[in-house]
């Protein structure tokens, strides 16, 4: 008999469970991870090589084990685009934002603690708790998939939580969340406990509305989180960071894994912030074809949750997963996140769109997704 | 007043911490932490460039979640050199061994459990054990840093650990740690409680003797880390990995962060694995310096302990750190592990050694740090 993971000492927890992770199908149109669909541009390309090739000739040393210049730069971006100072001592950087949280949980949560999400909401938020030891909390959404405040107040109140995750723009429902909920929430994190309060803003330059960040000013329990894999179209590079209070990136430190930043990434992040001229000219597009995505899909019929992100949730269904399978046989990867009676899809290029589009449209016809009047809005 | 780390809502155990880490000192002989002096030679730092230049056109994509052209690569690298097969299957691979022993604690230890090392030995692993909330337990080593097996054994049936750690070669000490006595603390081991043992050859390349990776045929608790910072002079690559049962390879999986290894990470290291003869040339060399550095300490009238690492444990001192400050007024940085009475020295290239060696006999004379005689070994 083959030995198979719950025959070893594993965490009980972890009985019966399977790996996080979207199926990786080899189809001609991806729109299931909200990746950024445009390639770098060459320019780019050539500069990342230029970078990484000064950085192999020093491979056989350990990197800035403070990836001092990455931060500095995270920082001017950050300055430069959300109407906010920020410097090197506020910023921190990992192998992507999951990173960042994990290191999040792992100073501010971890056994004994807990964490509360307002879920739906992006998923490894819960999964990262549970890795790292951290009571989970499922805090409430509306049926609109926005915060009801005074419902949201309730449940800090009642579970006195060690950290508040607040996604916004919101995955995988793509709305924001305004940011008078959002101060609202701090305060009654803190009125609790004292406790931290993470924004995830993953999508945020997609967003019709502005960054969080300047609400960092005089809220040391505040973190912004984001990453370089959507806007910045570098998925494949791994890279998160977060803007708080200086010593929030201090107290990160103490669980971080030393030199956890290779000097490949390192150089490879520092040739792609050169270019964000370039790279918040695709974001622009992409908003339009998110735009045009919301306006299509409800021409056809569907209802769509409103989209401050680079992706579009779409329905509603009697069996969401059904309809995923169909529209994957029209060569359309697009995600089902479990959300009952909704999909998730990317906004890609104009083209992957217009696949998309023809695909959903025949799909109701062949299968009878006829989208549920409005009106029954209690899934 | 400015607001640190102990005015956050900071886990208990973290408060009055200070981050892992040597010094980051600008000084002209850097022997401090194990870095492999060699540079890589041009040939493979162009492949690294052509590699991480075709990853950039697709950094808009996640990169391949499982990494399995990497993972092959190193499972035939591993093959070709331990005289063990091993396949995809058994291979694991993380930002650095550190991510490798975190996954592992997440895995098979973490919160309610426990792990123990023979200390002095890595100092990480009882870090990363606090870091993922698994109790640390201090076990035991000779005066000579060898493990005595009986105190060894006494203290797993004691204690009951979830996780064993046997690092071989040890560092900061150098000394590697027989099979037979690794074979009788995996049963010892078993004998107390279904436990998982981690055997860490980041070093084991410079090792006299064999890898220990055959002892995996039939021992599913059994798991053997490696790294490419040491032997493949790749420390700014961040790239460990570990061999094991495939049950192992997927349970880990329950516990890693979707997609962590970056496109850039996986395309250098599978440049580095297509250059493993030069790579494992140059460790040749530092073999040979190694020993050379323990020769002439030990002429010199230094005490040193065995090493069939890149470094060399070298004594002793009534006060460690104040030679480790002479020493790195001569330009030369090395190692103070907090070993009562000893200092670490990396292997470096042959004039680096030889700074090194004038520089320790310049201090023995400067400050008196006269070896204490070899019988006086109750340190």
């Amino acid at each position: 008999m083959t030995l198979g993971i719950d025959d070893l000492p594993v965490r009980d927890e972890l009985r019966g469970q399977s790996p996080y992770g979207a199926p990786q199908l080899d189809v001609p149109v991806r729109l299931n991870t909200n990746e950024n669909p445009y390639p770098l541009p060459e320019v780019l390309v050539e500069r990342i090589t230029e970078r990484v090739r000064a950085a192999a000739r020093d491979l056989n040393r350990y990197p800035d084990r403070d990836a001092v210049e990455l931060r500095t730069k995270l920082a001017e971006y950050l300055t430069d685009t959300a109407g906010h100072r920020v410097g090197l001592e506020n910023v921190w950087a990992a192998n992507g934002s999951n990173e960042v949280i994990q290191q999040l949980l792992q100073t501010f949560g971890g056994p004994g603690r807990t964490a509360i999400g307002f879920e739906p909401s992006y998923s490894m938020h819960a999964l990262i708790a549970r890795g790292t030891g951290t009571g989970w909390i499922s805090g409430p959404r509306g049926a609109d998939f926005t915060i009801d405040l005074a419902a949201a107040e309730r449940a800090i109140a009642e579970n006195r939580p060690d950290v508040v995750f607040i996604t916004t723009p919101n995955n995988p429902t793509g709305n924001a969340v305004p940011p008078e909920t959002v101060l609202a929430l701090y305060e009654a994190a803190q009125a609790a406990k004292p406790s931290v309060v993470v924004v995830d803003e993953a999508y945020v330059e997609f967003s019709h509305g502005a960054s969080l960040l300047p609400l960092l000013e005089g809220r040391p329990h505040l973190v912004v989180s984001r990453t370089m894999s959507k806007a910045f179209g570098a998925a494949g590079l791994r890279l998160g960071y977060l803007a708080a209070h200086p010593a929030v990136v201090d107290a990160v430190q103490l669980v971080r894994l030393p030199y956890h930043l290779s000097a490949v990434t390192q150089a490879t992040a520092l040739a792609a912030l050169e270019h964000t001229g370039t790279l918040l000219k695709y974001v622009e597009r992409l908003k339009e074809e998110r735009d045009r995505l919301v306006r299509e899909l409800r021409a056809i019929g569907y209802e769509v949750t409103e989209s401050d992100a680079n992706f579009v949730q779409f329905g509603r269904f009697e069996d969401a997963h059904a309809v995923w399978r169909k529209i994957l046989e029209h060569g359309v990867l697009v995600r089902d996140n479990g959300v009952p009676g909704w999909l998730r899809v990317t906004a890609g290029t104009p083209q992957e769109n217009d696949a998309f589009l023809d695909a959903v449209r025949e799909v109701q016809c062949l299968v009878g997704a006829t989208p549920t009047p409005p009106k029954e809005q209690s899934a």
